[in-house]
């Protein structure tokens, strides 16, 4: 298959869906919603929404079943990305080549735009439910709350920036890190799409080892690509994580190592979809694209 | 009715919940859920949960079913505390006679256990639900959401934020303010506790205007209190409002037309109340109490 033309298509599916979904820029107040679009619209590649409809689109379900949870899944993408940024956290200016949301829009405003987005997702599912049935909604958005919060991202975020500058990181820390920080969201957004398909246990436990894997897979390759990367490929200063000595897998196992370890999780990712037909096969070209990307 | 013994017994119901659905302080990352643990055993009155607990009781609900919605009231109220008190916000040291929760655990982990307590609340909602059925629970959760979100809390904060030191507020955006910020949730709690319970669309609209009534009278004596009260009683500095040029009701009205305006509300509310039966009685009486406390 064609992955790019696939990546472009559905890309444009999400936005337009964002597009419907979020406030528009005139409601009041303006500058929150002005902020919460600024950060949505600053050139995402909607990874974890596309992931969500790929997983949906392979056990049988509907696409416009799943744009809620999956523009949900961007939303809280986002508002994590804002507050990062923040002064308090990783005090970033630039995301993506694009000056951070607080330095558009103010501290205040960005901490604002980033609990509103948040809040915009719950609204989001329970609001949006296309021909799902009830109960399946109230399961979707209990996955997607949990791989949010203290013992999903929230945690990972903590544990992260706990350990940033405090000397070396174990192994056991940095996959902590790794599974909860970006790992939650990738593999709820697996399962949302299953469970959004009406996946069967089988298939969602399958869905699952894929998610897991293709999550550590993507922030391997991200770490490896900061090492590697060139300023202008990534839209952000190359050797960054090195610079604040943060704890990377590279770091932690030397470059060779960490790319064989990438390499050997996306080739647990397609063992995990043995079990589907031709539908799986965007899940299969992005998990191999995981390792391939330069950006 | 004895109102302070009902509060007092109702305080505890809710804290004894909140002290089970809330993430243990030993579990990882324990900073993360000290913090949030910090803010919401902070000496809340509960007023929202107590208000969504008797309008669940008023339209023949249980208890048991309201609870999780009342501690998700509880939880987003104490997230909105802890970003409004950062120092990009209001910048408060203090909150009820402690230290706020920047001041204790930092500014990066206040900001995080604000998201986190926010995202459980949803957590909770979707994952305890009693023997409410799916579509009344989903229908609960949007309630929620949308009180909390950029048309309801926030965007009340941020309208106040970006109103203070601006110069003079006018009545329209003052009255914004406060049906946003304070008000929303107020609603929200009543309109939460009235769906669990089962009410019809009647009781629904009824409860709806005590809710709107209760939620602006509550804010208009908060601000009288703010000018009438001691530190000692607000635990907080009194006069602080003015001090900051904050838009209140007194500064803008006068403070004999506020309280006229407060008691006008407690009329409108215990009017609202007129279909019910004695199970109204808490509400009634919190309702009166309103405008009658110190604190």
């Amino acid at each position: 298959m064609d992955l790019k033309e696939y990546l472009k298509k559905q890309c444009q599916v999400v936005d337009d869906a964002l597009e419907k979904y979020l406030p528009r820029a005139e409601e009041l107040p303006t500058s929150l919603h002005s902020s919460m679009r600024y950060s949505v619209f600053a050139g995402g590649k909607r990874v974890r929404p596309i992931l969500l409809l790929a997983a949906c689109d392979t056990v049988g379900g509907k696409t416009a079943d799943a744009l809620p949870a999956a523009c949900a899944m961007e939303m809280i993408h986002t508002y994590s990305l804002i507050h990062d940024d923040l002064p308090a956290m990783d005090d970033d200016d630039f995301r993506r080549g694009n000056p951070t949301n607080h330095k558009v829009y103010g501290e205040a405003t960005a901490i604002l735009a980033g609990d509103a987005l948040l809040t915009e997702a719950f609204i989001l599912l329970s609001r949006e439910g296309g021909d799902l049935d009830p109960a399946a909604r109230v399961r979707v958005i209990q996955e997607i709350a949990h791989a949010s919060g203290s013992h999903g991202m929230v945690g990972g975020q903590v544990v992260d920036m706990e350990s940033e500058g405090g000397g070396p990181v174990d192994l056991a820390t940095l996959s902590y890190i790794h599974t909860h920080k970006t790992g939650a969201l990738i593999r709820a957004s697996v399962r949302a799409g299953a469970l959004v398909g009406g996946a069967d246990a089988a298939s969602l436990e399958a869905l699952t080892r894929y998610g897991e894997a293709v999550g550590l897979a993507f922030q391997i390759a991200d770490d490896i690509l900061d090492v590697e990367g060139t300023t202008e490929e990534l839209g952000k200063d190359a050797g960054s994580d090195e610079a604040r000595g943060k704890a990377t897998y590279p770091a932690l196992m030397g470059l060779e190592a960490s790319k064989q370890r990438a390499n050997e999780l996306v080739e647990m990712a397609l063992d995990a979809l043995a079990r589907f037909d031709e539908k799986a096969e965007p899940l299969r070209a992005i998990a191999s694209y995981i390792v391939k990307r330069k950006s």
